[in-house]
């Protein structure tokens, strides 16, 4: 059988994530990579491949396109404008703007009876998945998401707005009673702040007041003001050493109740049993995980192109039978 | 709108869960119980709610039938009979017969242009789904699945079974190192016996040989010989306070690695990035879980239903955005 034909845009962490994870997939093969950037100057992993501008992808014969740029400066443009020309897959995950997001590439990919699924990766993910597998399967209960520990691109860059700022990076952390509390069955009402801590590295440049520095992070709007932070002055050294890599994960929870005969409160309190789901990840590298999910729905797409579906879709529209190599029926027998 | 009329065939401990379930989602109601015992003997918890002897089921307008009977000697024969008469969703759980039990469901489906999804619940089911998501995402790596802390009914019957045994209980108890070893990432090969412990519970009749019980159940082949196994005397009244709820759960496990440049082996070890997932249940309630899980497959089956599908699937067939009473719409702008 012939492989599925995938194409590149945007070579950065994701993109690169992309390149290595198709090495995984032996139903798949890299026919091309395409960048903004000047092409001359990037040389791809896979041996053979070649690189061009991206606006020369329209001429290029790929089954399905994997958009791996940014959402807020890269995904908002380039996805309906790909989705016209292609199957597409990205992991947008702008929350808030996914259903304009989700309209504009439908219309586009309609038109062009392609099919393309938007905000793949972890959350919007496979997060949003157990989110929805939670609430169907306890809907007298509560749902938790919990973040990290791990590595907020956010943050991170505030941090390094600061004067007198050299390196810095910011994990989010999620708090151990408040998962403990969870998992309890409480349903506790959990505000922000007691959800996580955002633990700060930051190297200083020489001779400046880190008092300063440590005082505008913590009272920084938006970003920091209003949850517990911590601040530490590492060396340049140390940061290189523990700092550079892009560690996430977390965790999603549904605590809720079954039974005692419609006597529950809408939080799964009263006389039924406890129940609870609990899903978690914990990832190395975060960019070279979200590039795998977004392989796995790369097939999908491919597959359902090839059945004649047209459009937009998430992750919630598509059977998980078909993210894998296997057949349903070779599934059936062997993982059901 | 009009509401999901739903009818309960077999009124176990699976029916009455669904009975209590289908309170506590607004857009289903219970039209009817079918049951193979006298229906006189029977009175169901919710108010107006008839009872009816199996046979009569054909003579009922129901959307969704939930075929709540044991696997061995209930489904196997009932469901491909109530296949070709209603939409249906079973909790069939031989994992070795699905291949044959799918076929003969779907053919009687087809010809009554109905649907029925099969083997929901949670094992089959939502562990089916975690095992499929983490083969797709991790597809360098190594899947785990552990069972418990809870009751096996099999292996309980089991010890039932012997001379002077008046009261058993079975908990199937996940091993902590082998848990901790898989945590670590490590994609160890793990035998049966290193990964679960098989704690009995046993009241004795009074004057038996408790040295000789212990031994027939240690011994006891297929059971018990192959797996660590601890064997607990307790009074009649322990055994009523402490050990007669069914409380089960479990761990799905996903451990492998990204990245490295195709330098992994097959088991992720090699260069690249850990990556892992962790999905786990902790049910106090085995059969009340099953049957809301149950329920939001009916849910799924009544949509595709209406949309003109036919023919047996299962949970990998199904989209997981059909299974709350969102819409598509909704769950993109909230949920995601």
């Amino acid at each position: 059988m012939s492989k599925i034909r995938l194409g590149i845009v945007g070579y950065g962490n994701v993109g690169r994530g992309v390149e290595c994870a198709i090495a995984q997939n032996s139903d798949m093969e890299l026919v091309a990579i395409f960048t903004r950037r000047n092409p001359a100057e990037i040389v791809p992993t896979t041996a053979g491949v070649k690189v061009f501008d991206i606006a020369e992808a329209e001429s290029h014969s790929v089954d399905v396109m994997l958009l791996c740029g940014g959402s807020a400066n890269d995904l908002i443009e380039q996805t309906p404008r790909f989705a016209a020309m292609f199957n597409c897959v990205d992991s947008f995950d702008t929350h808030a703007k996914i259903p304009e997001y989700f309209a504009a590439v439908d219309e586009c990919a309609k038109k062009a009876k392609k099919v393309s699924i938007i905000s793949t990766g972890w959350d919007p993910g496979l997060f949003s998945l157990i989110r929805v597998l939670g609430m169907a399967c306890l809907p007298f209960g509560c749902g938790y998401t919990f973040w990290g520990k791990g590595v907020s691109q956010g943050h991170s860059n505030a941090i390094r707005s600061v004067k007198d700022v050299k390196y810095a990076v910011q994990y989010t952390v999620p708090k151990a009673d408040a998962l403990a509390e969870v998992r309890k069955g409480g349903n506790p009402t959990l505000i922000k702040r007691q959800k996580h801590t955002r633990e700060c590295f930051v190297v200083a440049e020489p001779h400046a007041d880190t008092h300063l520095i440590e005082q505008t992070i913590v009272t920084m709007p938006d970003y920091f003001r209003d949850d517990e932070t911590l601040v530490h002055f590492i060396s340049e050294e140390e940061f290189h050493a523990a700092h550079t890599d892009m560690p996430h994960g977390g965790f999603v929870f549904r605590t809720g109740a079954t039974g005692g005969q419609g006597t529950l409160g809408e939080k799964g309190e009263g006389s039924g049993h406890k129940q609870r789901m609990e899903f978690s990840l914990q990832l190395d590298n975060n960019p070279g995980f979200t590039a795998s999910v977004m392989l796995a729905y790369a097939r999908a797409a491919h597959r359902l192109s090839l059945k004649g579906e047209v459009g937009a879709r998430t992750v919630l529209d598509i059977p998980l039978g078909l993210l894998t190599q296997d057949s349903m029926e070779e599934l059936r027998r062997t993982v059901l």
